[in-house]
């Protein structure tokens, strides 16, 4: 931000200078840093928070849970999927648009705090319309909100474009600045347009504009998809345009900020952590005359009561903590992290949103009811996949591992091993305790309960726990090359030399 | 972390490598850079979330405000700010902890992780005592929870001191490591044993173990407050350490993590813009059958009924986010914080915490009714007291302008007038409007919704409206010297080299 200020401010008066900042204009420039954490961390919460209202409905006992799941399964699950998504698409793109846009200043700054305003807003017009489906309010709400964010968008990348200094230095350098300017806007401007139409046609004819939104929100990953098989099916020609800038392209090796991927899980995992806690602060204080009249003042008995709700809470913070804990062990070996990456870990932090909900179940029905087996079922289900979705960000990152992954962690390096094993240890552990409580139906809470005490001390020892493994597999395949430790060099060695040339 | 890996594993085979970075630990070695975001995160939503109960406390219309004010104030606003203060002093010990402890490895991140879990279990604990003062069950679960942090706080300066590259490298080349163990355990140790000496007492003689509380909390800063004064008085004798370590002194000026203090403060305000919509989603959304029966399916009806809630919502977001903005234009400037300012800067969130509950005070009550009236003049209050502050955190820079700030904005830079002007302009509009609201008391909403509009724009235009006002400041008071505009050169001249050093 420092070097764009010229000298010739020298020798000048304290107004005078004041005044002549404000014409050039380079004093006010920030780095964008912090606002994009603050916006990750607004995005983040309004992403999960579409899980309370799901948490929050009450089952009765004598009602089947399989009842009330399909109910909640039909409208607020998938509210809260839906809203999960459309969130991240937003986000996406605020991603997309920082990204061309490096520094800001305060006009900047402020716009964006309008624009967060409006997608904080989002959910609940998109709530709206799923209570309301053949209401055109919430479309129109809807559509409304992401016309005001892709014209407020659109102003940004104009005001970025006015003042060149702002703009990533890539563009900067760029000769055809004003080709790239027209590009983004076209990209930006079509959601605001395409959702124009769906308000005009929901008021003639409302299922048009869901399939208008459905194509909005969709349409740029379906046909790069097609355009992706396309490529491997015929083979090659890659249509590559190396003057133009890697943004806003919808490729799924698009760049991604690593940084914002990471500081928009840590907002999830973290709100998502503290949900439970949010609960019992608020609901499993007692009231004393309660307490005087019912319990004879005695406070043990009626927390007893809650008892079940704590071992949520710390069951549900400890697989939500862990699971940070994988993400966090991936991504300090991820260099770059792509645009298909970021869709994965997308499906994963909409599975951990659904972790809270789970364990609140699993101990909300009477031990040994059918309900209760379905609910640890259920939550051996949403980990199975939280814990999926980051394996497979693990194996996209494989596929191009020499952008993707540090030398060290590539397929055959020192930390390999012990990294998969990190990342397959929740899979496999949910896996495991979903078929055990199947085959043993009557112990299924006890099962599940020895897995939320047996997982964190697993991490504690996996490292030792690799190494055994990788002992045994040693003795049991290559017993005769037990010390002909040499053998596997060759592989080796083409790796270690790029290893120093990193660091 | 790289730095830390020697490179003598060199043609060793994959399952060697794996064993013998196992044995020497260093390729685990991980930057602590996002482990402390995400600690900050969970601790800012966990300071801020308890005032929820608060916000949720329903208030009959007949009732005047002031009744039920006064018991809010006695009991659940006094549980928020002392809950405010208690995680904020655990996260200041956080931080003192991560100043010795740099690097990080998986059984830090993990030990980390159980020391969060009980953090944030600490505002429960707190919430049982302030329900039940004379029950010992809360204390003493308070005091377990205390007693297991501080056990898990020795833990890792054992475990960090155990393997020295993981720590600070002033401490890794200290000569008297075993001496700044010795002190730092016997600082961290210090509260867990008075916590025990409280858990004992309350079993005996309840009060004693609540004053043996407010002394661990309090006691190292009211005797460096003593001590200063003493020092300030006396003049001169400052007793300086300068082989020992800067940190665990409870100095005024020992050093805090800006990043911290920036990502802590982040999260409260961003848990805190986005409170009132997790309410507007969960309740603002009208049963469908009720809308049929009640309105004849007349949604835009049913909505107006929630109007003065999305009201409340916007301008609290509004309210919050430029808040946000000065505190983020403040600390653009700042280059080291120091524990005073982190104390104001607590002060001020523990404000922000507080506007959502004024604002939908505000728009809760029938117009013109006196509730209504004094709802406006608590958010007036509030957010006077919050830019206070923030205004109080600049002074305290100023103070120390050498060290804490950048020289452009030091007394008489080029930025120092904007930014004074930023910094007072929610103070003095706050005020303005408290004034008005007390005089045209039957105007007192609009007077109110008008403030809500204009700040922004205000903000928007602040640049210019400093340049108008230096400009009059100058016409007024030196008219003769209109075109004189090299006179305050001298003074100017002595900071602009300063910009280029840093620069």
């Amino acid at each position: 931000m420092e070097k764009m200020r010229t000298p010739r401010n020298h020798s000048q008066s304290f107004l005078e200078s004041v005044a002549s900042s404000e014409k050039d204009g380079y004093s006010s420039t920030q780095s964008s840093h912090r606002l994009l954490a603050y916006s990750d961390a607004l995005i983040s919460i309004i992403a999960t928070v579409m899980i309370l209202p799901v948490a929050h409905t009450k089952f009765q006992d004598n009602e089947e849970l399989k009842q009330s799941i399909q109910a909640l399964l039909t409208t607020k699950v998938a509210v809260y999927l839906m809203t999960f998504l459309i969130v991240t698409v937003a986000w996406a793109a605020h991603i997309r648009l920082f990204q061309v846009i490096e520094r800001i200043d305060d006009t900047l700054a402020l716009l964006n705090l309008a624009c967060m305003m409006l997608i904080t807003f989002l959910p609940y017009t998109f709530s709206l319309m799923a209570t309301f489906p053949n209401n055109t309010l919430g479309i129109l709400l809807f559509c409304a909100c992401v016309m005001v964010i892709g014209l407020i968008q659109a102003l940004i990348v104009l005001y970025g474009f006015s003042h060149p200094f702002l703009l990533n230095d890539q563009i900067q350098m760029s000769e055809n600045q004003a080709y790239d300017k027209r590009r983004i806007l076209e990209v930006i401007m079509r959601v605001p347009i395409m959702c124009l139409f769906a308000s005009v046609f929901s008021i003639i004819f409302i299922q048009v504009s869901y399939i208008i939104l459905a194509i909005v929100i969709f349409l740029p990953y379906i046909s790069q998809c097609l355009k992706w098989i396309r490529s491997k099916a015929i083979g090659g020609q890659v249509e590559d345009s190396p003057d133009s800038v890697p943004f806003y392209t919808y490729h799924p090796s698009e760049p991604l900020s690593k940084e914002r991927v990471e500081s928009f899980s840590d907002g999830v995992y973290a709100i998502v952590a503290t949900l439970l806690i949010l609960d019992i602060c608020e609901d499993n204080v007692p009231d004393p005359s309660v307490v005087k009249k019912e319990f004879d003042n005695n406070l043990i008995a009626a927390l007893q009561e809650y008892g079940p709700e704590y071992l949520a809470y710390f069951g549900s913070f400890a697989t939500v903590g862990l699971l940070w804990f994988v993400h966090h062990s991936l991504f300090l070996h991820v260099t770059k992290a792509t645009r298909l990456m970021g869709l994965f870990n997308t499906f994963s932090l909409a599975f951990v949103g659904g972790l809270p909900l789970a364990y609140q179940l699993t101990h909300e029905f009477p031990r040994g009811s059918r309900n209760e087996l379905e609910a640890v079922q259920i939550s051996c289900v949403i980990i199975f996949f939280a814990g999926l979705f980051q394996l497979a960000m693990w194996v996209t990152a494989l596929f191009t591992e020499r952008e993707t992954l540090h030398p060290y962690v590539r397929y055959g390096g020192r930390e390999h091993a012990f990294m998969l094993a990190k990342l397959s240890l929740y899979p496999c552990v949910a896996l495991g305790t979903f078929v055990f409580t199947c085959v043993l139906s009557r112990f299924s809470t006890s099962i599940f309960h020895m897995m939320e005490i047996g997982v964190p001390f697993a991490f504690l020892v996996l490292r030792l726990l690799v190494r055994v493994a990788l002992v045994l597999l040693r003795w049991l395949f290559c017993p005769a090359r037990n010390d002909l430790d040499s053998v596997p060099v060759e592989e080796e060695d083409s790796q270690l030399p790029i290893i120093d040339i990193v660091t």
